[in-house]
C-alpha cells in the first residue's frame, strides 16, 4: 500500500486533518507508528470518536500507550472502555502497574471484570489472548434455537462463526460453525451437527504459540480454550493466532541475528533502546571469542613460524560460520513448525553430517588448486584438510546444538547462529592449527 | 502434540491400521510427512475415502504428490477431484507438467475449468491462492435473500462469512459478513449493511505476500480478487493468508543462515537436496572471502613484525559479524513487516551509526584494560580503536545494504547477513591493520 502522506507535517492542523479524512483506518495506524508521541494522539483527539477507536485498535500496545498519554481522561476512558479484553489486557501489559492500574479502575464493571479474568494467566499463555465474550450452545438446541441464541447474544462476541457446544457443567461436547447452522434446516438438533471427533482445543495455561499453530494447521476461524477443570472459559480467534506468530518470528529472527525483540516499531524506538537490546548479547559473544585469543596464543609459535597460516583464519572461520548458520536455520525453523523432535537429533546428526562432509569436499577440491599456485601445494593440503574437517564439524554442530538447547528449554533460536560461529571459530582454529602441524611438519 | 507412533513399522499393516484409526487427522498428516513415499501411499489406501481426503488435504504439496505417485488411479482421480481448487493449483505446480496434465484431464469439466484458472497466474500471485467459489450477493437484496442466495449456493463455497457484493458487470461495491446478516432483521436491504468505505481488495496479480499482510492487518477472514478490469474473479481467505506468510518466513530465514528455501519438510529432503540448497551460497561467500586473503597479503610484513596482531582477527571479525547481522535482521524484520521505506535510509542510517558507535565504545572500553595487562597498552589501544570503527562500520552496512537490495528489486533476506559478515570481514581487516600501523608507528 503506497502511503500518501510523506511530508504531511503533524504540525499544520489543516493539513493533518485532510489527510485523516482522506487516509484509511489502517494506512493512518502505519504511518501513526512512525511519529512522536505527541504527534499521535494529536491525531487521534482531531478524529471523529468512532474512527478514532477504529484507528486506535490498529495500533501495537506501546503506541497505543504513547497515544493514551496524550489525550484528556475522558477520551482515555472512552477509548479503553471499548477495546476487545484480549486486546486490553495486552495494553495493561505494556503500561507500568500504576497506569494500568487507574485504567482498570476507570472501567465498566463488566468490563474489569474481563479484563482482570485475562491478566490472572501467566504471561505468553493461551489465556492472555484469548477472547471471553464467546456464544456457547446447548447440543438439545435446534438450529432455529441455535440462531435465535445467537442474534441474542452474539452482538458483543468476539465472534460467531464458531459456536462451542456445552453441557450443564459448561464442559466442551463440541463444536458447531455458523455455516452449518445458516445451510441446515432450521429443526434439526445441534447435537446432529456438530463436530465431536477431533475436537481442537487448548487449555488457558497452554503455550499461546501451541495455540496459534493449531489454529493454522486445523484450518480454524476460533479454537476453544479450557480451564484446569475442562470447562469452557474463552475462545481463540484466527486474528489473534496470526499477531502471535507474527510475534514468534519477529522473536526468531532478533535471536538469530544476536539481539533481543523489540517492544515497539523499529522507527518508534529510541537509539538507546536499540543498543540495549543488542548490547548483553554482543558483551557476551566477545567475551565467548576471547577464546580464540587463547587459542591462537597457544599456536603463535607455530603462526612466527608460518606467517602465512595467518591469512587464511578469515576465511576459514567464515566457512565454518557460514555451514554452521545454514544448518541451525534449517533446524530451528524444522523445530518451530513441528516438523523435528528431540528423539530425531541421532538421525538429523547423521543427515547433517554427510551433508557438511560433502559440501566441505566440494570446497575443498575447488580451493585447493588456487591456494597451491599462489602459495604451495603443502598449504594447498592444509587449507583443504581444514576446510572439509571444518564444514563437517559446523554443520553437525549447527544442527544439534539447537535440539538440544530445546531439549534443555531454552528457546533454540536464541542460543543458536551467533553462538555457534563462535563455538565453531574457537575450535576450527584448533583443528587448523593441529592439520596445519601434521602436513608441514612443525 | 506428542506422537504415539515412534516406532509404527508400516510394513505391520494390523499395527498401522489400529495406529491409523486411533490418531487425529492432523496428527497422522504430520507423522506421514515424516515417512517414505510408499509408506505414505500405503496409510492413505488404508484409510476410508473421506478421511483419506481429510489427511490428503493437510499434507504439504511435496507429500501429496508422492502420495499420488503409490496409489491406483481411480483414488488418485477421487483425492484429485475433491481438492479445493487453490490446493489443487499448488499441487499442479509441484509435479512434473506430465503428471499434471494427466492429472487436469481426468478432472470433471467444472473442477478443470476453476484450475486452469488459476493456474493462469503468475506464480506468488494473488490468483494463485484465491478461491474462485465464492458468494456474492447485490444491493438490492434483502437480508432474508441474501440468506436465501447463501443457502443455495454456499455449498461450495470457499467461505460464507464474507460475502463480496457486485454490480450488474460483477464490479465490487461493497462487503458484508455473515455476522452482519445474522444479526439483522430480514427485511434490511444489503446496501445498508454492507461496508464501502475503506473496501479492501487486491488485483489478481498482486503480491500474495501483500495480499496476506493485508489480510492480518485489516482483521479480514477473506478478500476480495479483482481482475485487471476490475471485476471480482475470487476470494483469498485467511488461512491461505497464514500458509503464504508461513512460506515466505521460511524463506527469509533460510537467506538469513545463507542457503535456498527446501521445497519439502525437512526429515522427507534427502542429504543431497539439503547439500544442493547450501553448496552454491556457501562456494560464493567462500569466494568473496577470497578477498580477506589478499588483505591479509598486502598487509604480510606488518603481520611479520608483531605476530600478536593475528590473534585478534578471529575476534574482531567475530565482532563485526555480530554487529553487522543485528543490524541487518531487525532491518530486515522492519521491511517486511511494512515499518521501513526507502526514503527512510539516511534516517535509519543515521540512527544506526550512533548505535554502532555506543556499542563499539561499550565494548572498547572493557575490553582495553584485560588487552592491556595481557598484552600492552599499545596493543590496548589498537583493538579498542579497532572495536568502535568496526562495530560502527559493521552496522551501517549492516542496516544500508538491506535497504539498497529491496530497492534494487533483490530480497533483503538472501543478500544480506552472510555477504554482509563477509564484506565486513574484508573491510574489517583494512581498518584494523590502518590503525595497528599508525599506532604502532610501522
Amino acid at each position: 500500500v503506497p502511503s500518501p502522506t510523506d511530508g504531511v507535517d503533524a504540525g499544520d492542523l489543516d493539513e493533518l486533518r485532510a489527510w485523516l479524512t482522506g487516509t484509511g483506518t489502517l494506512d493512518i495506524a502505519e504511518e501513526l507508528s512512525r511519529w512522536q508521541a505527541a504527534e499521535k494522539a494529536l491525531a487521534i483527539r482531531l478524529l471523529p470518536r468512532d474512527r478514532a477507536l477504529a484507528v486506535f485498535e490498529a495500533l501495537d500496545a506501546s503506541d497505543q500507550q504513547e497515544v493514551l498519554e496524550g489525550l484528556q481522561s475522558d477520551r482515555v476512558r472512552h477509548l479503553v472502555e471499548h477495546m476487545d479484553p484480549d486486546d486490553r489486557a495486552r495494553l495493561l501489559d505494556e503500561v507500568p502497574a500504576k497506569v494500568a492500574h487507574r485504567l482498570l479502575s476507570q472501567l465498566s464493571p463488566h468490563e474489569r471484570g474481563l479484563t482482570n479474568e485475562l491478566l490472572g494467566y501467566p504471561p505468553e499463555s493461551a489465556g492472555r489472548v484469548m477472547s471471553p465474550e464467546y456464544v456457547n450452545l446447548r447440543q438439545s438446541m435446534t438450529v432455529a434455537d441455535a440462531l435465535a441464541k445467537v442474534r441474542r447474544a452474539g452482538r458483543d462476541a468476539e465472534t460467531i462463526y464458531t459456536l462451542p457446544v456445552t453441557d450443564d457443567q459448561r464442559r466442551l461436547v463440541g463444536v458447531v460453525s455458523l455455516r452449518q447452522l445458516v445451510l441446515s434446516p432450521p429443526d434439526v438438533r445441534v447435537e446432529h451437527l456438530m463436530v465431536t471427533d477431533e475436537l481442537h482445543h487448548v487449555h488457558v495455561t497452554d503455550d499461546q504459540e501451541d495455540a496459534a499453530r493449531l489454529i493454522q494447521e486445523a484450518d480454524l476461524l476460533a479454537l476453544p480454550v479450557l480451564d484446569s477443570e475442562e470447562r469452557l472459559v474463552g475462545v481463540i480467534t484466527v486474528d489473534d493466532a496470526m499477531e502471535v506468530m507474527e510475534a514468534e518470528y519477529t522473536e526468531d529472527l532478533a535471536g538469530i541475528g544476536a539481539s533481543m525483540p523489540l517492544s515497539r516499531p523499529y522507527m518508534a524506538a529510541s537509539v538507546a533502546e536499540l543498543a540495549r537490546t543488542r548490547a548483553l548479547w554482543l558483551l557476551v559473544l566477545i567475551i565467548a571469542a576471547g577464546l580464540t585469543v587463547n587459542v591462537l596464543q597457544f599456536f603463535e609459535e607455530t603462526l612466527e613460524t608460518v606467517v602465512t597460516l595467518a591469512l587464511f583464519i578469515p576465511l576459514l572461520m567464515g566457512t565454518g560460520g557460514n555451514s554452521g548458520s545454514q544448518a541451525a536455520t534449517v533446524v530451528i525453523r524444522a523445530m518451530a513448525v513441528g516438523e523435528l523432535r528431540f528423539a530425531d537429533l541421532p538421525r538429523v546428526a547423521w543427515r547433517e553430517a554427510r551433508v557438511g562432509l560433502m559440501l566441505g569436499a566440494m570446497l575443498a577440491v575447488a580451493g585447493f588448486l588456487p591456494v597451491t599456485l599462489i602459495f604451495d601445494a603443502e598449504i594447498g593440503l592444509v587449507i583443504s584438510l581444514t576446510i572439509v574437517t571444518i564444514c563437517f564439524w559446523a554443520t553437525l554442530a549447527g544442527s544439534a546444538l539447537p535440539m538440544v538447547a530445546k531439549r534443555a528449554g531454552v528457546d533454540p533460536a536464541v542460543v543458536s547462529a551467533p553462538l555457534i560461529t563462535t563455538f565453531v571459530d574457537a575450535t576450527g582454529l584448533i583443528i587448523y592449527f593441529m592439520i596445519a602441524r601434521t602436513v608441514l611438519g612443525l
